[in-house]
């Protein structure tokens, strides 16, 4: 498609693209924008390589030609990001078919964008939601994501941990994303550790020893009651060293069953501070019941079911041309129809406004820059935000990026603040004239 | 946990690991293991960098002292792999609690690999898996992977491309995975070429102009039944310069009635070798209906729901200590128990043998290498083979990859020959010694 708009003439005419997503994920009433963070190191950087010029040239069409013009190649050589990028900042709380990202500029740098703002925002945004449904689950108690080992690639866990953090995790035991993205790290011991000696008591005892502040012994490798006698055995060894025994795990059996029998024990022999932290295959719908039985679970660590997203492992993003000018320099509005109305898109070039009364948040309203809003359009509440924000102007960065403990605030008090306004459905309402515009493009 | 096994003195302690899943994904009869490739680029490349250690020497304890003696940042610094591995060939048809991979070498080096191996097959296996799937309901017909966009991260969209190709695929829409993987691309227009244009019809002379011979046209952007007319007319031009029209690409709707719809008017205009290919989140179970409807889509783009593997986004891996020596040399041999009994594992030295009557397969069986067969168990058939090959020697690479194209045909091969094999559940059966040691750890 770049090579046929650079051959038809108009790689550089102006266009609008918009990200949106269609619907929430796992049936929820929000979306956590994420993700924007990488789209900008991908912009700043982008560029064809050699490696990959020469790939491209050595591509043949059916007659064993050439696929590509070499003055396409040179083209693409040249290539730097000089559009404009507008976006929603990391962490905001987003709503089905609202702009999360803009994009204005030359149509062949619009479109090759597509792939990578999708993959870049898609994954990113869907854990993000996902950690904070876990987390809402677990209310006061703590969340560790645990989820890199079967999260789909190396980098498919980078992402997971970064946005589990952002999402409201504590932590993550992802070293490399601790460190790459300055999130506290965490682990505990695993089955291994255990059968590696002679028997569990000796196990428990010598990784004590090493980490006598820092021990969450994992006690269902053989049988999880007489785990629990044997880390209470080196409670009672911690404590006559003045330390306390950190933390049980339980990874597998009925939770809710070895969880009230682990604490009674544990209470029984005065351990009444020590953690237990549960584990495997947990998401919100298990925590949910967990706390509705009312098991005393201290801290969840969250894995496969958290990182890959596992009831809806993709969000439905998609990014649409909604304006082009002509070749008289003109803005046509462009609206895709199809004959399934829900893949229908809205033309134009796009801001979200955001209506507050005081703190309680009122209503989203989609408008279109030019067109702004309609005279006879009621703008409730008493102040509004426009959450499309400059990242790049021209090709060039303007947005002074958040921390990463920043962002994370932002997403919990913004969430907070959502919840906070009890609204049964929140409404996103296209402004009047930009829907005029949409049904008359659609006939 | 690497740290306690150095300050026990039990880095270098000889151990076994195994890596294995406990059921095939997808409610499916076999798995396609995969990721091999990409483990051993890892294994080859293994170590600490000096970033990765001063982060380390970074971390402090809850007292604030260094978490790790610097003795074992300088142990990590001089870290190679040094441990035999022997795996399973990618693409190879394996089974539930099969041994994909054998990891044999000192036990802190085993543990701190354990992440990467699962995280580098399991996300592989799954989709390899799937897309033999997706082939299978598609029958003869040619299934294109167009699913970089929603996958897991753009590390996710490569692994997914890679897998899908090995799994049946015949190209994929990610050219970044087309160079880097020798996988042939493809791609067709999306809606903003279409919108791009004043018409639709415009749009398609102008696309076939540059594309003749390769012109793919999307006729739902506004109307399926005028689009497939637009193609048409697009289609005449074609044929009075001597081409032909490709094909015509349905992305939405009621894929059935539309495929129908445009086959007839397609035939009726004399462009019955015109494709339809179809796209918009399919998978086996859709195309499956499809074929049962006997819709005419000559081509299958399949995107999210294979590269996301949708209905179930991780496989089960687990990599579990299954013999350790003694500090007398000796081996342990160890199972995991747990309360849960899907979760115990075996122990021993493992290897997998396949047993076979000519070409027809007759089941597999779990051994150890050091018990050998029982004199007693029965030898089925007239040969078999071992399916765990040495990959790793003392941490040298003893094994010569194939290229993908022998990797997807050993893949297809195998598993027709197990299809045709026609057993109704494929046998996998613990040597009967091996059972025997496994039930007296578990007493």
């Amino acid at each position: 498609m770049a090579y046929a708009y650079w051959r038809q003439g108009m790689a550089e005419r102006e266009a609008v693209f918009h990200l949106f997503f269609r619907r929430s994920p796992f049936k929820g009433k929000y979306t956590i924008h994420c993700g924007l963070s990488r789209v900008i190191d991908y912009l700043k950087n982008w560029r064809f390589s050699a490696d990959e010029l020469s790939y491209l040239a050595s591509l043949l069409d059916k007659m064993g030609q050439p696929l590509f013009d070499s003055g396409f190649l040179d083209y693409l050589s040249d290539l730097r990001f000089s559009a404009d990028l507008f976006a929603m900042v990391e962490g905001q709380v987003a709503f089905g078919q609202e702009p999360v990202i803009r994009v204005q500029g030359p149509l062949l740098q619009c479109q090759l964008i597509e792939t990578p703002l999708i993959n870049l925002t898609n994954f990113a945004s869907l854990v993000a939601t996902k950690a904070t449904r876990v987390c809402a689950a677990a209310g006061q108690d703590t969340v560790l994501e645990f989820g890199l080992r079967r999260a789909q690639g190396p980098d498919g866990g980078l992402t997971a941990s970064r946005a589990s953090y952002i999402g409201g995790c504590e932590s993550v035991s992802n070293t490399l994303a601790a460190m790459a993205y300055q999130i506290p790290p965490c682990g505990t011991m695993a089955h291994s550790w255990v059968m590696a000696f002679a028997d569990e008591l000796t196990a428990f005892e010598k990784f004590s020893e090493i980490m006598p502040d820092n021990a969450i012994l994992l006690v269902d490798t053989y049988n999880t009651a007489q785990g629990v006698k044997n880390a209470i055995a080196v409670g009672k060894q911690l404590r006559s060293q003045n330390k306390a025994l950190l933390g049980i795990r339980l990874d597998s059996g009925d939770l809710n069953e070895l969880s009230h029998k682990a604490r009674q024990m544990l209470d029984a022999e005065g351990f009444s501070t020590t953690k237990i932290i549960a584990s495997g295959d947990l998401d919100e719908y298990q925590i949910a019941q967990l706390k509705n039985q009312k098991a005393p679970i201290d801290i969840w660590g969250v894995g496969t079911r958290l990182t890959t997203a596992w009831d809806q492992p993709a969000l439905d993003m998609a990014y649409k041309l909604a304006a082009i000018r002509d070749e008289q320099g003109r803005w046509q509005y462009k609206a895709k129809r199809s004959d399934q109305l829900s893949k229908s898109t809205y033309p134009g070039i796009q801001q979200v406004r955001r209506f507050f009364s005081g703190k309680r948040w009122l209503k989203d309203v989609i408008y279109d820059r030019e067109l702004g809003f309609a005279a006879s359009f009621n703008k409730d509440g008493d102040h509004h935000e426009d959450l499309l924000i400059p990242v790049f102007k021209e090709g060039q960065l303007v947005y002074q990026e958040p921390s990463i403990a920043e962002i994370r605030n932002y997403c919990l008090r913004q969430l907070q603040s959502f919840k906070d306004s009890e609204i049964q459905e929140y409404p996103v309402i296209i402004e009047p004239s930009l829907q005029a515009v949409k049904e008359k493009l659609l006939g």
